[in-house]
């Protein structure tokens, strides 16, 4: 403990909403440190051009997005370090954080931006192409692909809603389940019925991508599926009822969901919904970021479960950088007030 | 109302929070017509140096970052027209949106995101130097006045505020009132006060701006200022006991209120606070930008009183674009229903 190093204001993770934060934080003086976690640059380094995030009308590359944010927070005087926080200790004021190569840091206030990680598949191809046609956020890709064949892999209400929302784009969306029933609201598979019976999306049950071809200069040209009729298909390919076949499309879309990434809050007072996403307090004015522990506060996909945007994640990291900035004034007043106090008492 | 030309949305305002909004209707394909207001590219028009919208590591002009917008909307299929709404009639769908020159559109949906205009003086020079030294927005701008005397003008929240947040770059700040006694919160009073008593804030009561100096060139040289003990002297300039003073300052900050554009709402059923601000659903998930108006959202400085900046705004702009494309879709699915229904009854 003695060791550790204290700053102002410690924000895990560099996606947009961490780096948004960094560069407001940098500029009202409270010197932040961040820290970039397994994923550096977050979900947005997953795709090759970003067309929608508002000021790039020619659509900009993920990875030169977040490089443009890091250089801003940077200049204002953001620390950026290489490191994974590990755990948080918010018994004690000032925080202590500490990382998994064992450093320690204390703060008096922090911003947990760390995210959503996209699950994937770990099928041949995808890490290859993620990016190339492999994604997974239909909103942010689908326009590229206009007029092509789509695969949307999933069962839940996300596969259902980029379903959906991809026929608006796609020549026609299969989409693939390893079951036999969906696991979404009646509601959406509702929804998609409705554009099954239209000749938009063609539902494969029972049925798992087994494989993804393509090349990152040409992108997704097929994928390899199996089908079996129990169910599971991939952990039956042995099985003579488990059948292989391979489908052109031009882009596969995963949603098969997210993960929030705070394993590491695990003992703090942070509350979290029942998919672990964090609960920050909203409503209007002041304060929309705070989370139940004082002097921590969550930006990002970490607390938003759905809009998941670059420009929703950098809104809400500016609200944090500008939550803990009222809170570190005010900590400022409280401390020189018991400086003052004890003082007088001498 | 025959005549009039039918939208699936139309959005009031050509802001950060409505061109943003635009980009993502575009991209939906829900063909968004923006309409301008009276003042087009809203409140970031007035920044000369944007430094903290995220992307921009060298900073970008308030118009430029508008321009940018504009564009990217526009290739997305947004049209962007001149006019002021005056009306928008909800009593049934599609809605009846009525401008000032005449012009009457329909349309399923309608984001409002017409901003807030911040007050000003009306005193010579204001007009001239306003992005040049002159500003209506601390956090925007403070930072590029670093180791100068500064001038905020204001008695409530806003101005003690933006005052107590200036100290931490002008070598001094005066925060002027035209009255003796502050409307601010006793909070933000005590808060100047302790700055005041630290020498980094000097307050003038009963004091008024009357002209402020300077050319965009140099920026602000020096304003002129009056005093009467009995208050408002720009009343009583004739007075004898009026005295007129010249003070030199790097920057005039204007924190006299904002007004939120909504007064074509009246008659709606959309709810506002007591300062007219647009009260939106919230909370997490799915339609946080909706009104109590089904099929109409609110985004940007009309709804968000507190944190006003341009990054959030974008962010509630996209928010609110996915939600109306979630209401949209609805429609359309109720609207097949019907049209198969009635079919079905021949």
């Amino acid at each position: 403990m003695t060791d550790a190093t204290h700053r102002r204001l410690i924000i895990t993770g560099t996606g947009i909403a961490g780096l948004s934060a960094a560069i407001y934080a940098g500029r009202s003086n409270n010197d932040p440190l961040v820290i970039e976690g397994t994923e550096p640059g977050g979900q947005l380094t997953l795709t090759t051009d970003v067309a929608n995030y508002p000021g790039f009308p020619e659509g900009i590359s993920g990875p030169e997005l977040v490089n443009r944010m890091k250089e801003q927070a940077t200049r204002f005087g953001a620390d950026i370090e290489h490191g994974v926080v590990t755990e948080i200790d918010d018994t004690d004021r000032p925080f202590r954080v500490e990382c998994k190569d064992g450093t320690v840091y204390t703060a008096d206030a922090v911003i947990v931006a760390s995210g959503a990680s996209a699950r994937t598949l770990g099928v041949p191809g995808e890490d290859e192409l993620m990016g190339y046609g492999v994604s997974t956020c239909a909103t942010c890709d689908g326009a590229f692909f206009r007029g092509e064949e789509m695969l949307v892999v999933g069962g839940g209400d996300a596969a259902m809603e980029e379903a959906s929302f991809l026929t608006k784009f796609a020549s026609k969306v299969y989409l693939i389940h390893r079951r036999e029933s969906f696991r979404a609201e009646q509601y959406w598979v509702d929804r998609v019925q409705e554009k099954v019976d239209d000749g938009e999306i063609e539902i494969l049950r029972n049925t798992e991508l087994t494989e993804i071809h393509g090349s990152q200069s040409d992108g997704v040209s097929h994928v390899t599926l199996a089908h079996n009729e129990s169910g599971y298909p991939s952990e039956q390919l042995d099985e003579p009822e488990t059948e292989t076949t391979e489908h052109d499309v031009g882009a596969v879309f995963l949603a098969i969901g997210h993960t929030p990434n705070t394993e590491y809050l695990d003992g703090t007072g942070v509350k979290t919904d029942e998919d672990g996403y964090i609960i920050t307090h909203g409503g209007r004015g002041s304060g929309q970021t705070s989370t139940d522990v004082e002097g921590l506060f969550g930006a990002g996909d970490v607390v938003d479960f759905h809009y998941q945007q670059a420009a929703t994640a950098g809104g809400m990291g500016v609200k944090a950088a500008l939550d803990a900035d009222d809170y570190l004034d005010q900590l400022d007043r409280t401390q020189q007030a018991e400086v003052a106090a004890a003082e007088s008492d001498d």
